[in-house]
Order: structure tokens, then sequence, then C-alpha cells
């Protein structure tokens, strides 16, 4: 088997892990952020500035590449690796997410979900089977189960019945892409925010659990302190001896609140999608470069910055660009946020070693905000 | 003085030369094709594209910089060069053919142009002496005089005019520059498509024409054999020792006709203008990468091209950059066009090199078309 996962240490204060997870195209070294590359790129960047951020894995997703090029024209390149030029592991999304997203260009059917394009209107289905299998034509080394994701607000009864619903599918998933060689499935933890729901859900997911484990249907639009309490009780109860991924959950707060409690992988579009909008990470919270306090402002967007965006460029310039809607100044964003919490995930590791990450987190958390600066 | 202008060779065949030129900001080989910055970014691209690309030196605009974010900031961050992190030599365009292409939004008058900016509608007031005073803010190395540009379909007496206009200006533009220090005025001759203008413009310019003289009001929409008629006419009568700079101009095919005029330098926004739109710059001339035959078409943009494009993605990736909108298509279309213009540029030096230019233009242009594939 071409995976394996091994914990290094465990934070005495936090129970938080560092481990290594042996793929076939890498070890990845978690806690770790995954930036995410939709359409087999991360937005604006280039693979030497994902090299330069130690990005350690990069995140794709099943449903957009499917529509467009075709998953068989990535499989005629040689597999997502070499279509993109990326060497390093690659996480596939399923889909699930973007296709029950749909709501009404969609309908679920035990066999699987009938769905519109958001491009070009056309009917498409996808099965649990097929999904593996477009995953497996893609190639990524980490790819998700089919699951049905519920929205915040969901009743007992519709969470109940898609977390059964996301439990047969994912056996399904399983036979299907049990002979896939370097390609590992993930199972998704669902259950909407009904306790009993989860524990079945992770009851129902560990016998498919071979080396990574996924929580899926979180910040789907709850406020933060029910997510986190959500995943106080989840946590203690998932396996221990893989890898824990948090999907799309990656905002500077949400890491530490994720990683503290055991989670070991965490992804959000969150850093490439501000930093086009012209915001960016800082230690405060977030700095919104168009605003005209920065028009001459020629220091960097963070003081002591080791990004590539601090070393060589302003405020005021990125500023400019920015209101210019210039490309260049989405890049350079989009490099500092990645690198923001690329760092901070380090931060994170090293108060693992030390163990003091609860410390760490209330100390940093001090002087944080979620509102714009 | 901190620039001077030295011919190392020149071509036997055709007369084209070789030469450096000399800046504060370091040495420029001519022939050269300067990629285009308008405001202060070539668009997509970094720094150190430029510098793997081998960019002697770029453009950037007065117009668009006084607009956004204003000389002053420039100014203020210690000159164009520090605000966007660029050491090499930089060539700021007057604004001139900027301010006379708002037509209905400018009025000229013998002061200077009263015109709205083409953003927010603002009324503002150029002057052939403020037009110095915002470049001297900026700190470019060569700065262009204030010039007014006619139409191709101007009649003789709106020619001789701005012709006439055209010099008072540049005496009043070398005035106010005549101390500058670190800085080049650059006259530039008009007289749209009328010999004996041309040859007075000339005239006009020469007095006030130190280390480098340029050509403008060409390529405003006349066909190509009436620009390079034109060339055929101006070009022997142009000063020789100093670089002979022809505006606006730098499609492969220009490229090639005007060099080997004895042309010096050219610009063109061109090759990052077609890239963002998907079309990339191939020895046959253009290749839409939109087409449907290149969704599975494996190979580099151009077989045997060196570019960090052609070196890393294939045509099949490059198609599904475009076709999903994604920047690094644009990035990487535009790498990719501005190599091959300056390639070519290198090409062109060799052909000066071995007194062959005509022949090699010859050879170039037969297989070359300005069609699309």
């Amino acid at each position: 088997m071409n995976f394996s996962y091994e914990i290094k240490k465990i934070c005495k204060q936090s129970g938080a892990r560092i481990g290594v997870l042996k793929t076939p195209h890498g070890e990845i070294e978690t806690p770790v952020f995954m930036p995410v590359g939709t359409c087999a790129t991360v937005k604006g960047l280039r693979r030497e500035d994902l090299i330069n951020l130690n990005a350690q894995i990069i995140l794709s997703n099943t449903y957009h590449l499917f529509l467009r090029p075709g998953e068989k024209i990535v499989e005629q390149a040689g597999g997502l690796h070499k279509f993109m030029n990326w060497e390093k592991p690659i996480l596939t999304d399923s889909g699930g997410f973007q296709v029950f997203s749909l709501s009404s260009l969609r309908k679920i059917k035990e066999e699987g979900v009938e769905f519109s394009s958001h491009l070009s209107g056309e009917r498409h289905f996808i099965s649990p089977e097929r999904c593996m299998q477009i995953q497996h034509s893609l190639g990524s080394d980490i790819i998700m189960a089919f699951d049905e994701c519920t929205p915040y607000n969901a009743t007992y009864k519709q969470a109940d019945e898609a977390e059964k619903r996301t439990a047969r599918w994912l056996k399904r998933c399983f036979e299907e892409a049990k002979d896939y060689e370097n390609q590992m499935l993930f199972p998704i933890v669902q259950g909407n925010f009904y306790k009993d729901l989860r524990l079945r859900s992770i009851e129902n997911c560990v016998p498919y659990a071979r080396c990574g484990i996924a929580i899926g249907g979180l910040s789907v639009g709850e406020p933060k302190e029910v997510m986190n309490e959500m995943l106080d009780f989840i946590m203690p109860n998932m396996p221990q001896n893989m890898p824990r991924y948090l999907m799309g959950v990656g905002s500077a707060d949400c890491l530490l609140e994720g990683f503290s409690r055991g989670v070991d992988m965490m992804d959000c579009v969150l850093p490439t999608r501000v930093a086009r909008n012209g915001t960016a990470f800082v230690k405060e919270g977030k700095l919104v470069i168009r605003n005209a306090k920065y028009k001459n402002d020629f220091t960097p967007l963070e003081q002591g910055c080791d990004c590539y965006t601090c070393k060589n460029y302003t405020r005021a310039y990125l500023r400019h660009l920015v209101n210019c809607g210039e490309m260049l100044g989405a890049e350079l964003l989009s490099i500092h946020n990645l690198h923001y919490l690329i760092n901070l995930t380090k931060q994170i590791k090293q108060a693992i070693y030390d163990d003091c990450l609860l410390d760490f987190k209330k100390e940093y958390l001090k002087n944080f905000t979620l509102l714009e600066k």
C-alpha cells in the first residue's frame, strides 16, 4: 500500500497532532493547510509560487473538471499531475458539495444525482460509481466519497435520510474504488448538527476509512461557535490512527480552532477569493487594501512577513494594482494570503511541539478580529 | 551626461544597426522590443518573468499614471522604478496619444489640452510643461515629448497644423526638461502621411534630440504597405547617431519591417492584449488556443520554443485555462508572446551581425500569415 500515516507528536495541552501522511506523490506533514485549485489551477499562481509557499498538497474539484475540460482529456494527458504540471500530492473533492449546492438544478435519487451544468445547462448524471471513475481518470492521490451534504437549517428527518444515503453511497464508492492503486478514498462524516447522527455517521465511515477520514457539512452557514461545539463533540469520536480532514474550512481563526481540536487537514478558497477582491490577511484580521489611507503607505502589507509580496511590494503599489483591476494585484495578494495561512500552520506545528497550542491560540485570537481594518 | 548611444554594427545588406544605449538604470542593446506596462505593471507578469524574458526596458504611460495613482504618489515612493520594483530602464509615453484618442472628451488649445478622465469624467489640463513635470515626478529614464498625433484620414491642413503645434510644444518641453538629470527627452516626429511634413518635422525635432528620437503617428489605421512606404521615406532622413524609436508598433512582421529599415526601438501592447483573449504568436502567425482541435493536443504552444510556458505546459492545458477564464492562461500566453517577440528581435540581431537581415526577413515572412490558425 502506497499510503501510510504516522503520528510524530501529540500536544500535551491540546491533544493536537503532528503526523506524516505518505502518498505516491510525496509526504505531507500534518497539520496542513491545502490551497484550492478548483479548475486545476490555484487562481493566478504558478507552480513555482506554490513550491516557494511550501504548499505540500493542493485541492482540485471533480465537478468542475468533469464539466471542463472533461476527465477523459485529463486522463489522456496522463492524469491531473501531468495536465497541470504539479508533481506533489493532489486531493480531489468529489463534487458532492457542488452538485448539492445547485439546489433547483438537481434531482437526488438513490442511484445518484441528476443535475444541470451551471455553465451550459446541459443535463448530467453522477452516481457514486461514476464519481469514483472520474476521480480515477483524474488520478489524484486522495479521492473523496460522493456524499450528501445538508444545509444548516435541515430538519432531523432530512439530516437522518442524507446520512443514511451517504452511508449507502460510501459502500458503493468503496466497492468501485477498492482496486484503485495509488489512490486513497476518504469517507466523509455527515449528520448535520445532530450529535447522534454524527456518531452514527462516524460508525458508518470507519469500516471504509483506511488512511484518512473527512468531516463534511460544517461551515455551511452556522455561527462559528456552533461549528466549534460540534467539533468538540465529533473529534474525540474520530479514529486516531489516520488523518482527519475538516472540509472547506480555513480562515485563520478556524485553523486555530480546528487544528487545536485534533484536525489534521484543512482547506479553503477564502485566501485566493478575498485576494481577488483586494483583501489581505494580517495578524490582526483583514486589511482592505482599497482604503484611501493606504494610497501613500510605502510599508509592506504586514511588517516582518517574509512572503514574496511583502518582500517586494508596498501597500501603496498593491492598492494601485487592485484599484486598476490589474491581475498582478490578485496574484500578489493571493501569494500573501496563502503564505499567511501556511505560515500560521507552521506556527501551530511549533506550538504542538512545545505542548502549548491552547496558549498559542488564546494569545493569537486576543488581537484578532473578523472585522476589516 | 548619463546617456550615450554607440553603434556596434551596421548590417551591410539592410543598413539596420546594432547599438548600445546607456541609461542611468543600465544598458539597452538595440534593436530592442519593449514590453508595455501601461499602469506600472506588464499585465499579469512578475518582475522575475520580465527578467527571465530578458526584457531590457519596459514602457509605462504618463496619462494612466497621472490619473491613477497620481504622479505625486509615485514620486513619494521614490519614483516609478521603486514604486513598481523594476530596476532596469523605463520609458514613459507622454500621454499625448491617449489624450488625443479621447476625441470628444478633449479640447486642444495652444496652451495645452483640456480633457475628461476616461475613468471618472473629471476635467484635467495637461500642457507640455505639465507633461514634463509629471514624467519628472515619475522618474522614468526616457521621457517623451507632448505631441499632437493625427489620424490616418487627416487632411493636409490638419496634419500641417498638428506638426507645427508639435514643434512649438517640443520647444516648450525641452525648455522645461533641460535641467532634468537622469532623464532623456525623445522628440516625436509627426506629419501624418505627408512626406514634406514628415521632413519638416524631422528638421524641427533634430535640434532637441540629444540621444534619441521617435516616430509617432504611424500604425494609426493605415494599411501596412502605407506604413512601410512612409518608413522607407522617413528613415534615411533621420539622425544616425542616436536610437530611433518607432512608437506603438510591434507585431512580428512589423518588427521585421521596422528593424530592417534602421529602427532601433519598438513597443506594442499586442502580445499581452491578445494573450488575454487566448491568442498565441507562433512562427506561422497566430494560434487561437480556444479552437476545439487543441482540446487534447498535449504538445507545447510552439515546438522547440524555450519559453517558460512551452517548457511547462501543453496546448490542452492552456486551452482549458483560457476556456475557464483563469488568470493563469493570460499569464502563460503573455509570457510566450513576449518571449516570441524578444526572441525574434534576438534573431534579427544575429542577422544584422551576419549582414543578411533582408534575406532573414524574406525567409521569415514566407511562411508567416496574419490570419489565425
